[in-house]
């Protein structure tokens, strides 16, 4: 048995190396895509990476297994800053790769740690505060110029073949970065089949979308441009509207200043992948807990956090986001009400194709959760003590009572943390060569 | 003859004359509101002023056609500012009436006008620079709390019953206030009978929508919420909403103190018309020209400005908003195709009842126009310089030749004003007493 960790942990944690151990090659099967390799710590000689973990998840499992970790790899944040999250990163240039031993991590923790509480100190086991400098994106450098296009391009409808839908329509930044549900509309008002995942701190997300089909943002992006029943464009449509606006092109000039052309499908993503690497939402109650102001959270919320952690649910919703890292099945210990889980929907099993991903999905991370009703992929649980109670029976097969519901949605309640100013974009005007919108199918 | 008028524009004065007589009670069958009264020029002795005619339109014409004017009302601005546009207008206090001739307002306009080009002259006696105030709104004075308070409405879904829909998807202040065109799409994916008029500067309209149904903004922004085709909601739809999220009430009670309950549909409507009264767009090329900025219309600009005035354009489209006063057929001299002017839509006659409303329209307000193609209440011309030359055609009798079109269009651009800083609201957390969305008819 790992130490420190509960009968229930450990279970999650074997199963997430076996699932890792089944596939021959790890990212493509696990992750879904190569490129992650670059975000995972390299496997030793002395201990058994599982291939496919991010590396905040191997970071804190290594930690809490006293595992050695031997080398791991960084990028270079955006900004000079010299901390990200607890403080444990340091960066000297760009794509810098640094040995990191454990040793030093959990001294820096440690001496964080002193004279604090055994909650708060269990909690930084598990949990990190979201970082005071924007992430590093990979391939993908963030400049003011970039965030600023991509924020006009998530604002803008006339991405969309109708010119009525936007990014922001189904991720709503007023609504803590969802639509109202249950499930997203799109062109010609048809139903999607699964609730809006937010995009506020999902760039911190092992993948994207809820079967984690998109190893990152930029990838991401490209999907509801082209899903017919979202926003049911093309590439081509987008870069004609693109490039008939020449504020659009001097933009993308400014951003993309290597490329020619510099107006181009994946440069649109990546424009947007920056912005919304931007959406993070620091400065929580629980953020500021972990930093170490134990008075941050009241005695319900701590109450809560308590048992968020012994029951289980910090097994799988646990790093920055809360979640958002990790593969489980949607009823672990017991089916969930078809009305929840959709029989049609088999989740990651569309991805990868292995019997073992039927229902399975990505952990829901929980930041701003409060903010978001309603609920699980299906959206389909208005209430967040409702939606904890589920969580409880199907994952964990533990049944909560109401306290124990409503101490956890406290701490839930604690998550929710300071969303971004943002001014609203003036877009650049139409011409006689932007195609004009299309509503038929 | 009226002095200093074209006989274009005397034939068109005098049919909004012989309108208006026609009309034995002339705000509620003219306007198509009694409230109107209030914004119009007292009638007196010594001169018959067309009733229902917004006091602007009055001004003008009296100015221009030197009527003596005996008495004016006018709302006291927001702020302290003294100047209202030209700086004619003075106020001292709440909803004061003050006597203002037109001998002192002539004089001063006179006075600005020294060394001047005639043309600037010429122009300024037919329009008006934005104000550098905002204005006063009748019954609604506007507070900062009621302003954050319609922001949060004017971007928010939910108040439609399919919460997706907000006042923003049709009058996106992104594009110009409006949406992509040609006609909006709403509830069900339902397609609008007319274009979308954008929401910047329609505060200077004599009244809203294109038929003019609307006495007001507030009394605007209470018919899409309703329309089927549109947001498909109810006034009880929107009370239960914003009843059902504390931090809605809060804002009602600290904007609307007066008022039990504060939350209301009447309260809703204001709250958003104080929004929108904000909207203004300063600053356009033409208003520092107005303002005796003699180079801020380049060579061609001012060409078009002299054939705006010369062939007719601005016997309609004058004052403040360039348009947005009075009420005309669309085709005064020739029919336009029935693609342009759908034969079922017979604008005006809707409301009035009147067979001399048929296909009538309130003069379109060309503010920010370069910004809002398409074109037309169908929506159906996509160039401004087409635009152009169609209405020179069915409203002038005049064929436009490439050049005057062009020079006509140079002018239209320098009709774009500074668009106002907004930052993009965070809205309140529904609860699980907000009514879940609703996708069905």
């Amino acid at each position: 048995m790992l130490r420190g960790f509960s009968n229930k942990r450990n279970h999650l944690v074997a199963r997430t190396l076996r699932n890792a151990a089944e596939q021959d090659v790890c990212p493509k099967a696990y992750i879904g895509q190569s490129q992650r390799c670059e975000r995972v710590a390299k496997p030793t000689s002395n201990n058994e990476i599982p291939q496919g973990l991010a590396y905040e998840n191997w970071l804190s499992f290594c930690m809490t297994a006293g595992i050695h970790v031997a080398e791991m790899r960084f990028n270079k944040p955006i900004s000079n800053a010299n901390e990200i999250g607890g403080g444990h990163r340091e960066n000297r240039g760009p794509h810098m790769m640094r040995k990191v031993s454990v040793a030093s991590i959990l001294a820096l923790v440690s001496s964080q740690a002193i004279a604090r509480d055994d909650l708060m100190m269990s909690a930084r086991q598990i949990f990190r505060p979201i970082p005071k400098v924007l992430p590093a994106i990979r391939d993908n450098p963030v400049t003011p110029e970039k965030v600023e296009l991509g924020k006009k391009l998530f604002f803008d409808p006339r991405i969309s073949v109708s010119g009525i839908i936007s990014c922001n329509t189904c991720h709503n930044l007023g609504t803590g970065g969802v639509d109202a549900g249950p499930t997203s509309v799109g062109h010609g008002w048809q139903k999607g089949p699964r609730r809006a995942p937010t995009v506020y701190n999902s760039v911190f997300n092992v993948a994207q979308f809820w079967d984690g089909r998109a190893p990152d943002l930029k990838a991401q992006a490209k999907g509801p441009v082209q899903a017919s029943a979202e926003m049911n464009a093309t590439p081509d449509h987008v870069t004609k509207t693109l490039n008939s606006m020449d504020d659009y092109v001097g933009m993308f000039k400014q951003a993309f200043p290597r490329d020619t052309p510099s107006v181009s499908f994946d440069n649109f993503a990546k424009a947007i992948e920056a912005f919304e690497s931007t959406l993070t939402t620091p400065a929580a109650p629980f953020d500021q807990y972990l930093n170490g102001n134990a008075s941050a959270l009241n005695d319900q919320q701590k109450a809560g956090l308590k048992l968020f952690m012994d029951k289980g649910c910090s097994s799988c919703h646990r790093g920055i986001n809360i979640g958002g890292q990790d593969y489980f099945p949607f009823g672990v210990v017991g089916k969930p009400d078809a009305k929840l889980l959709p029989t049609a929907d088999k989740g990651r099993f569309v991805v990868t194709n292995a019997v073992g991903d039927e229902y399975v999905f990505r952990v829901a991370p929980l930041r701003n959760v409060a903010l978001r009703a309603p609920y699980f992929h299906s959206g389909q649980v208005w209430s967040l003590e409702e939606a904890v109670g589920i969580m409880g029976e199907v994952q964990l097969g533990t049944k909560l009572d109401d306290k124990e519901r409503s101490d956890i949605a406290a701490f839930l309640n604690a998550l929710t943390g300071h969303l971004p100013n943002i001014e609203y974009p003036m877009l650049p005007t139409r011409t006689n060569e932007t195609p004009p919108p299309s509503l038929g199918r």
